[in-house]
């Protein structure tokens, strides 16, 4: 997979077709909040990520307090996002 | 909560409501085999259930193989099925 | 347990037995920083963070990026840190 | 990485090296039975060991009663053990 940082208007119009994805504010990233019923949900999806990253061996920076998730995804090789952080954040949000 | 043994038919009548719950062969205890579509599906209900289990200090017998996971609940100091294990089953069936 | 906000220098006093961990910075909390050799070891820690959570019904803030943890403690009853905090670090400390 | 089925000393050569495991009785695949101090430890392990398998793309056969962890490992391309196995049992002591 291609892993060169792609142009703002290329991710742009990716996240047209990701629900709930933003840019992140101040850094070539992207980043979303998730919100679930509980905690026992929100580590469910967790869980779900995580393999999902070993998989990919590509690894979010994410944080959570209860039943909200926090995810902002960027490639360091890249210095921005890439390919492969569209392609994460698409199966996240299939999860 | 009530951890007496159940009677054979507290039970069925118990069963009637939890889909695809029945009696386990040979053995006071109930079972279900669960079918996802691959293991990270899998492996997302069992984090739920693993959480579950320390909540309620309540812990299944239990197999997987990638994306079946196989239960069985039973509840040693009753020696067969309690209440207690009507509720995980219940809470399991939720997920 | 007692969910009472501790007076800082109680803090303080558990804070001396509890390696790595310190006064939150602008806010009355406790945060640890941990490090792992991989994400795999980092996400096992989590995991184990996750069940002491759910059974003791209090909830870290904490964020992970590949082989780092952050952990944030604070009781929300309790406008505070309480007992439950200490609590919950020192159960972290002896995974 | 060679999927092969490996002949049976050699399986019996590389088990060797492999503290606790064996070969499983009436098949061709190698088993282990982990003992963990309680369900929480036991948890972590069946966590680290659901990241492995979605790297490796190679599932394991297990089970889990409280602090047992029962695992068998066998390839089915290989209608076998693989080199696979042994790989992945090796991971899996070092954790």
């Amino acid at each position: 997979m291609n892993i060169g940082k792609l142009a703002d208007r290329e991710i742009k119009k990716a996240l047209e077709s990701l629900d709930g994805w933003s840019m992140a504010e101040g850094r070539s990233a992207i980043h979303k909040s998730y919100k679930f019923k509980d905690f026992n949900e929100a580590w469910s999806f967790m869980s779900r990520v995580a393999l999902l990253a070993e998989k990919m061996e590509h690894h979010p920076e994410w944080s959570n307090v209860y039943n909200r998730v926090d995810i902002t995804l960027t490639t360091h090789d890249a210095d921005g996002v890439s390919e492969r952080d569209i392609k994460m954040a698409t199966e996240m949000n299939r999860f």
